[in-house]
């Protein structure tokens, strides 16, 4: 469970879980709690824009060792103290989980172990999150004196505002159960069942079409941002677009037909 | 259960549930799921136009047959492959989405099968939905490779995020408690209690005068998509004007009386 | 449980609980179900203007008697009819309610009893609520033909947007459970066990830094208003802030070196 030097910061694992387009990419700090480091943040910069250009469906983010990942690196932040190097380190931090929303594949988090900080902020900047039962969940920074502001953008476009509130004041956590009725994680199952849970998920989405799934994704975001006048007229848009697509009119096509649809290239570009 | 060449593609029920003021509008395409073809949305529009001129004081959105809604039409929409078609197709629909929410009465899904796609985006639009626990819910669009963008729409703004996200990737169903929990509907009862529940919740509003309803159901959409100072301001304008409103003069002065209040057209316009 | 004349509208507890730096005030008008008259409205609004300039950390809102608060004092509200009249008092009402969310103190509605209209409101602007068993929640208003317009802007930005409508247009209460899986408050525990409740989430405020709780608040709220990159952007810039503050920088100093902080005067300014 220990990292040595030579050890990826990043450790990528193509075609995850037998599936084909599934990447996995694993914090692997595991004995800093897979803390976010400079270093680290910028292999994850670069594995996501690398991802992102690629032909993969999926990309599941999990952790090595015991916890999922338990947000900045406070060594390193504590050793530089300045407003610059403060305001660089958050834009970066910033830059790479706006990456996952804006990347073409649904980004799935595989939360194991304890997510604190900037850790939670991660489950909750993904698309999607499966979490075992042995989960847990912190936005601890105030214990600290930081009020955790980064987190608190995605944690409350997440949850409820008192729910999100309450985890940001007190910084208590929450456990499994508690995230996924407060809707920071999609599914909770015993820790055993984890990555049979993550992969049928991943395989579900491999199995659509790639134009419907990167089109979707953009729109779902975007709109969200809009009044609901301006959301229909780019979901209308996009839907018509998505429409011509040949794989949407194969796929109607084949349920009219009741047939299934002759996709052959649904994993790759 | 079978819709013959002459039946209405809505059936329209005045006073339903023997409840003054309540209409009934059933999707009434059983064969084909009441799946929403163009000639069946031009009539829903023109029904909706209607209610919204009249003095009707509840809408009952149900559909005929096994199915609540299966979205739209996919023969007709395969039948006339082109951008313009779709474009204009699903600017139909959004029109007819959003004069659910801007007409004046209260909109309740009476949800007793399948509700997917633009049928699920149907549930999601309505102000309140009562479901059977025989009902179901998908965005499922993406199963033939056409993202649902524009059920996202009202969806995403019905479930948290990450909840909406996992229906419109992996195209899954979602049984009636799940829906309820998620806040897709607000209650779900058997399915022989369907429209006595459906009844109980029209006849609540039908109680209620007309002047406070139509102004706090109008007010309540416009003040969501503002922030909170421009909602305030908004929603106090809105509330001194309705206090001044002979029905609410009285019905506040009957509380202060411990009397009922006198209305002798709650029913009327 | 009575006010005599004599009593303060609002009754103020400095250090309640026996912790420093919590203000508790209760709604005294028990008679009345601590109705918010003008009067009581103008107190309320000094109270929370004094305590935002002072060096409490966190504020507690009780309410005398058995109700909670039952919203307007509708008796003064009827006897001066007038357009003019209800505008001025609505905003003044928006005024003290804007107030809550602005002041630097976490603000803790302490429910014990039925909270309607304006009184359900007030436990949505609070930034935390804590609930008895014995507590419930209406927007009542248009029983009376009075839509609970205000009201609708809190509750609809802490409920999911079918939940807060149904009690909106049905004004039919909600016990405390449902109030908490829907958002409303933060916990739910049996009456007697509510004060200690209170008093254990007002402690763990209490022992975080001031500098990270104002600046956590403030941010909190103003990045709920805005795109998520924009959001981004001021959290970042927040946090960065946050750092440089000699509390958090002791903080983080205390975590690496595995001892308690040294924060000298975590319940003073």
């Amino acid at each position: 469970m220990s990292a040595d030097a030579a050890a990826p910061l990043i450790e990528v694992t193509q075609d995850a879980y037998d599936l084909r387009g599934v990447v996995r990419l694993t914090l692997n700090r595991p004995d800093a709690f897979n803390a976010l480091s400079e270093a680290l943040l910028d292999d994850m910069q670069t594995h996501l824009a690398d991802i992102a250009k690629s032909d993969a469906r999926v990309v599941v983010i999990a952790g090595a060792g015991r916890a999922f990942c338990a947000g900045h690196d406070l060594k390193e932040m504590r050793a530089a103290p300045s407003l610059d190097y403060y305001q660089s380190l958050f834009a970066r931090c910033t830059k790479m989980m706006l990456a996952i929303q804006r990347m073409p594949q649904p980004v799935i988090a595989r939360v194991h172990g304890t997510a604190t900080a900037a850790g939670c902020q991660l489950v909750a900047m993904c698309d999607l999150a499966v979490a075992a039962d042995t989960a847990r969940f912190a936005v601890s920074g105030v214990n600290l004196g930081l009020f955790c502001a980064t987190p608190s953008v995605p944690l409350s476009r997440n949850l409820s505002r008192k729910a999100a509130l309450e985890m940001l004041l007190t910084g208590d956590f929450i456990d499994a159960m508690a995230a996924k009725q407060q809707g920071l994680v999609n599914r909770v199952v015993p820790l055993d069942m984890l990555d049979a849970e993550v992969a049928a998920l991943a395989k579900s989405i491999c199995a659509k079409p790639r134009a419907a799934v990167e089109a979707g994704k953009g729109l779902f975001y975007r709109q969200l941002e809009m009044g609901i006048e301006a959301a229909y007229q780019l979901a209308g848009q996009t839907m018509a677009c998505n429409m011509m697509d040949e794989s949407a009119l194969e796929g109607v096509q084949a349920f009219i037909d009741k047939r299934p649809p002759d996709w052959p290239h649904t994993s790759g570009r």
